[in-house]
């Protein structure tokens, strides 16, 4: 396939990260809109540098979504307490002897908006571009987390055994690579696969795996599954499951599909009754669906960022917010007990990450200060430093995919600021 | 085109408004979801009946939309002062000698949804099937009142003129029938069109026109304009215009096109920042979009039931809500002002509605109560009894798409409870 899950930079842009500002640029500005101005999805314009600046806040208008609704009641108290100092906290990126302030390394790592907690109050909030407190911004792959957490939950309940098979619990995929993994070895990504995640192979198994769920638009010759689950049927594997982390985002995808079976209910209403509703949420949520209607998983949910701050609180303090249990204590120590080592792993894109592990969609960073994140590409993240109660959520469209262009800055950017609000 | 703008019931169906519950047909349930209970945008179910009494409630699962935030503030108050006397109503439908209550009207209709204000509280909410409070239920033409309201806006702040023309604003339409046309004549549809508004013709102008802006899905033949401006553009008319009301949808997205174009913000910003966000809606809308993010604004806005009393109240009661001055007086007078007559019209669908006049997209009723409306094919109404300060905001789904079916019972229940309501 010509298109890929990840966004291609436009190799005709040079755009920086200051000019590629989306509302600089213009995108969709115009009635009509002028052709130089449009985010076409016919043309998958929406997944193509520049123009992803605008669109990953924008995805609900270029495919079908499902309402993930925050529920009727009143959203949980997020109290201002702006401090102007964090713009200037000096961090030195991994491998480089240069250092750079805060807020340069908001701009260096493409970002759409940024928002930092300490002790369950906002200390830092700022938008770039398009992108504005009520935007449904893609999480890409920290929608992973979210799908950990409700499994960890449905475990806690008794609901979902995470020792059952895939085959056995899901028949259509009983002839697929998933067949003999379990429940266990799907959330901690350790299943085995002939299946490879590389952003940057167009015509690889990410390529198929968008255009099956309709992600990118398909070609008048396309012959291959037009929807994800008979795509993740056509994936095989040798079956030596529970030995290696691979990260795949198959995996999720498999995960959301046993979660639902295992409640009974729609992944859109889980997220919404399991947590964006007890986390008291302020807005709904986008959640991006293939042509029958099933849920992208591995990388479809849209929210805003306050929201996404409202889980990392959650997570940084056993569940709590607002002073309500919000989420059950268990779930939030199920996730951060022992992972997966990612020791085993394959690819360039983990050389940012030593000493990391993966547990049930979240990534561990196993230091001195606990910390663990959700992660996405392009730039997504959700930093949460139990140790320092600190909190991060970040948007970002970076023009490169895989995060290792954006570690070295971002993570270092993460430390540097938990560190000092720590001591301060 | 061998679909259409509105649903049309499957022939091999014999669901009457208590089998076709959607809850009880058990549509989109399942993982995977059986062939027999998915409602398929590929086959076009989400339009064919009893399907439509899920899909009106999910439209954004079948194509894409955009956001119209609510905005970042608290909800405006709507007590609930339930009362359990208005069940037993009794009515009598128009041309019938068969009286029947209140409560077997709602049946009578397929509603999905009821609400009835009086004096500013919630006296009567219910749901039915699938529909929700937080459901996003589709508008059909009760969008359309949304638009003229925002017209009527921008002629008060002296944005857009009520004579310019078609031609002159848009250049796109300058070959058009649209083009000698006035901004007046496209708000109170006395434009001149070769253009048949008939539901039932599935091969006729609204064929097109839902085919052009992918509201039903495209034949692989399909040759014509696949975008909706340039389908307007198509339209042709004798340009005898400002003499005869006809009812004709096209209009309503050519006056979108000017509304835009007059206040350079796209629809969905100024339905947030000029209606949703200062009525205090409590739930974002959804707004279907055309392949080139045109929003359908000829009925493509899905709200939830206690938004749409909430713009009801506003109307009711000269712009006012909660105590504050939420939309201006005068905009409420003008569209309240004398409209055009509906005597010239051709269809028999107006059957239903003697004395009544259209004026900037809200229907006027002329009685001694002067109560107006919008009105939505397949049952969707908002209806406003100024002098008895009664709100009726009504989701349905039908099987049949024009009101001519509904009217008799449902205007009838209307004035049964308005005048039962200012009695008692």
């Amino acid at each position: 396939m010509a298109e890929q899950l990840a966004a291609s930079p436009d190799s005709s842009s040079a755009h920086d990260e200051h000019s590629s500002d989306p509302a600089v640029m213009g995108w969709m500005k115009g009635e009509p809109v002028p052709a130089d101005r449009l985010v076409n999805r016919e043309t998958a314009d929406h997944l193509r540098f520049p123009m992803t600046r605008w669109s990953f806040s924008h995805m609900r208008q270029f495919m079908p979504t499902a309402l993930v609704s925050r529920g009727e009641g009143a959203p949980s108290n997020l109290p201002h307490n702006l401090r102007g100092d964090l713009d200037t906290v000096m961090l030195t990126p991994m491998g480089s002897d240069q250092s750079m302030s805060f807020e340069e390394s908001l701009y260096d790592n493409y970002t759409d908006g940024i928002l930092v907690l300490h002790k369950g109050a906002i200390v830092y909030e700022r938008y770039f571009g398009i992108t504005r407190p009520t935007t449904r911004h893609l999480l890409f792959s920290v929608t992973k987390s979210f799908v950990g957490t409700l499994a960890e939950m449905l475990i806690v309940e008794g609901k979902l055994d995470p020792e059952a098979q895939v085959g056995a619990m899901i028949p259509e995929l009983a002839a697929s690579g998933f067949a003999g993994a379990t429940v266990r070895q799907v959330m901690d990504m350790t299943v085995d696969l002939d299946w490879s995640e590389v952003y940057e192979d167009a015509t690889g198994d990410i390529g198929d795996y968008s255009t099956a769920l309709n992600y990118v638009p398909r070609r008048a010759d396309y012959a291959g599954p037009t929807d994800l689950r008979s795509y993740l049927a056509t994936i095989r594997g040798q079956g030596n499951h529970g030995r290696t982390f691979t990260y795949r985002t198959v995996n999720t995808d498999v995960l959301a599909w046993l979660v639902m079976l295992a409640a009974d209910q729609r992944l859109e209403t889980m997220l919404s009754q399991r947590i964006f509703a007890p986390l008291g949420f302020e807005c709904d949520g986008d959640l991006i669906l293939d042509p029958l209607h099933t849920p992208f998983a591995g990388g479809g949910l849209n929210i805003c960022l306050r929201d996404l701050g409202r889980l990392g609180l959650a997570m940084a303090n056993s569940g709590m917010i607002d002073g309500r249990q919000a989420l059950p204590a268990q779930v939030v120590s199920a996730i951060r007990s022992e992972g997966a080592a990612l020791e085993g792993m394959h690819r360039p894109d983990y050389a940012t990450l030593p000493g990391f592990t993966y547990r049930s969609q979240w990534w561990m960073m196993n230091d001195n200060c606990g910390a663990f994140m959700g992660r996405g590409i392009h730039g997504q993240a959700l930093w949460i430093d139990p140790t320092a109660n600190v909190v991060i959520a970040r948007f970002a469209s970076h023009p490169v995919a895989g995060n290792v262009p954006k570690d070295p800055s971002s993570l270092a950017s993460y430390r540097a600021i938990s560190a000092y609000l720590s001591d301060s």
